[in-house]
């Protein structure tokens, strides 16, 4: 575990590069980094620690401004997620309201016993909840469904967050476009459908929501380990207002309890900042295109405005997260191909001006 | 030792530096990183790989192109040893060829036992040399002063390498300015003397040299450990024509093996280049001031062009080693009076543009 940091991730690369470089006698052959979300973070810091081994980057939906030290908005994540539920982001209009009451009515039914037990059959789980805790612990993790499916809120069908039809979040909201006024049970009903819609339900085997279940190591995420010591990033707060999840802040010292009774670590919060310098570093540094869409909840800690020449970001309306590294599709807004034609133009740039050096 | 590493040193400046700003609430403050020799590459890496946290860097007799993968002249450190004792660099005119020729009476004597019993006096050692190998490691131990004495040649008496009065070599190459014909005794006594201002011979306690004596660990120098494991620095090649050191080549094969054995690591010959990029890298920075003087041995490994608008080199004829980062001095060059004016107006313009961003 002592080799999982962003630092021996980049390391790797640089001495890969430099062995196909001389295995191959490829001195001059451009090389460009590609990546998105977290390794479009690494994309982006290669170039900017490793500007002798990548002529350029392609950093997409990479949210590297999400670090304290930056004028970081931690509640950015949370309110985007909820834009893409409205008819602003094309779901339908109840959609934001009935996740709202969803959530309401799942505290209000686990005060009781019988509103408890009626939870299972209504929510599709495999057992009753035995408080009201517990039933809210259930509604938050339903919750976390709608991330996901904004960031997978493709316009086509994709496997990449699980199997998802074409933009996830307006099939899912499609389940709460109803008004479901003294309907609860229908209202509930809904919301679970639309949670289903980010459950991969093609899965016929699955026939009730085991949330009682503890899942692996594994699942509860290595990156939670690179989150503790050095990733620390500041995007799960919620205020309730402008967004539709119940209100929560960070707390440093409660993260810090759990990265040490998770991994036996500490809590590194200023670390990335440190190391990699925000947008400081990245004025300093060159040849790279960042992008980013309005469907994406990681947009909220990228980098959205060109900062020179060579450091050039390209905004995509209607993107999920990273869509312009998805594979060309017909059903591909204007806006991603112009990013990709944009992307294509800087590269060019790279390429000739490695050549340049060779003449 | 395993925190014994360049990238280490980074990092600890770099928490360092955030440390101070935060704790002095100094954020807006600028930041120079200054150093010379290794300390001088130190200076640029952090620049290159840390602009966020320095906003520029004085990096004096940096040898940092001195790395495989750079158009190195392995020999070069030798030569320019060797050029300090010229008339050119105003050493008596005698100093080189009697310098070669005490080196080949010594290997002569060598071969006898009354020729190595004779050594003993005639170049101050605690015993005879058992053999003629034993001479002329000696002989090679000896030599070794001149690299530091054309080093440490101010202009003015340092105790920077040891006791040394002004301009070290020249007073060096006084005691071998004669012609010696036919005197091999007075030659060789001429080299004890010569070489005897590089051994801080102020120290009267020292009655004789000796050569068999072992040093402890640190003395063997943790530099060594840096050179195994990440700065495989290419300076030691001798050719003995245009150098008057007994010829030498590099092994890594041998190098590898003296790592292994000394300090139980593997000799790692492409890292500082895979990770700190040599010449590409430093283009790809800015804000870095490299300095370098023609007396400084280590000049053949360093930034002698500039290479852009904040990437600008200076030369200081007669410098020494890193003679720029000394303080003041009434004998001091009016090249290392230009060479800091020019420090001083990059520096100016950095800590501006600093301000400027805060205005």
């Amino acid at each position: 575990l002592r080799f999982l940091s962003s630092e021996q991730a980049l390391a790797d690369y640089a001495v890969l590069v430099r062995h196909v470089k001389d295995t191959f006698n490829a001195e001059e052959s451009p090389v460009i980094a590609f990546g998105g979300s977290y390794a479009g973070m690494l994309a982006a810091w290669f170039r900017m620690k490793y500007p002798h081994l990548v002529d350029g980057a392609i950093a997409a939906s990479a949210p590297l401004l999400a670090f304290e030290g930056q004028d970081v908005d931690a509640e950015s994540y949370a309110r985007i997620t909820t834009f893409v539920g409205t008819s602003a982001a094309g779901a339908a209009p109840n959609c934001v309201s009935n996740i709202r009451k969803a959530q309401d009515i799942i505290a209000k039914w686990g005060t009781t016993a019988a509103g408890r037990a009626q939870l299972m059959p209504t929510l599709g789980l495999c057992s009753a909840p035995p408080s009201q805790e517990a039933a809210i612990v259930i509604s938050d993790n339903f919750m976390e469904a709608f991330p996901t499916l904004a960031e997978a809120n493709y316009p086509y069908a994709t496997t990449y967050f699980g199997d998802m039809p074409a933009f996830p979040y307006r099939v899912a909201c499609d389940y709460l476009r109803n008004d479901f006024t003294d309907d609860d049970v229908a209202l509930l009903r809904g919301f679970r459908a639309a949670v289903g819609v980010a459950l991969d339900s093609s899965d016929d085997s699955v026939q009730c929501f085991d949330w009682n279940a503890t899942s692996p190591l594994e699942d509860q995420g290595l990156f939670m380990y690179l989150w503790c010591t050095e990733l620390y990033m500041l995007y799960m707060d919620r205020d309730g207002q402008r967004d539709f999840f119940r209100p929560r802040t960070h707390n440093i010292t409660a993260d810090s309890e759990t990265c040490r009774a998770t991994w036996g670590v500490e809590l590194r919060p200023q670390w990335a900042q440190t190391v990699y310098g925000g947008l400081d570093a990245i004025k300093a540094s060159s040849n790279i295109v960042f992008s980013n869409g309005n469907f994406d909840p990681w947009g909220g800690y990228g980098v959205w405005d060109s900062l020179s020449d060579s450091i050039v970001a390209v905004s995509i309306d209607q993107g999920a997260h990273h869509l312009d590294l998805m594979f060309n599709h017909d059903n591909d807004p204007v806006s991603v191909r112009q990013a990709r034609a944009v992307e294509l133009r800087e590269i060019r740039k790279w390429v000739q001006a490695r050549k340049d050096r060779y003449m």
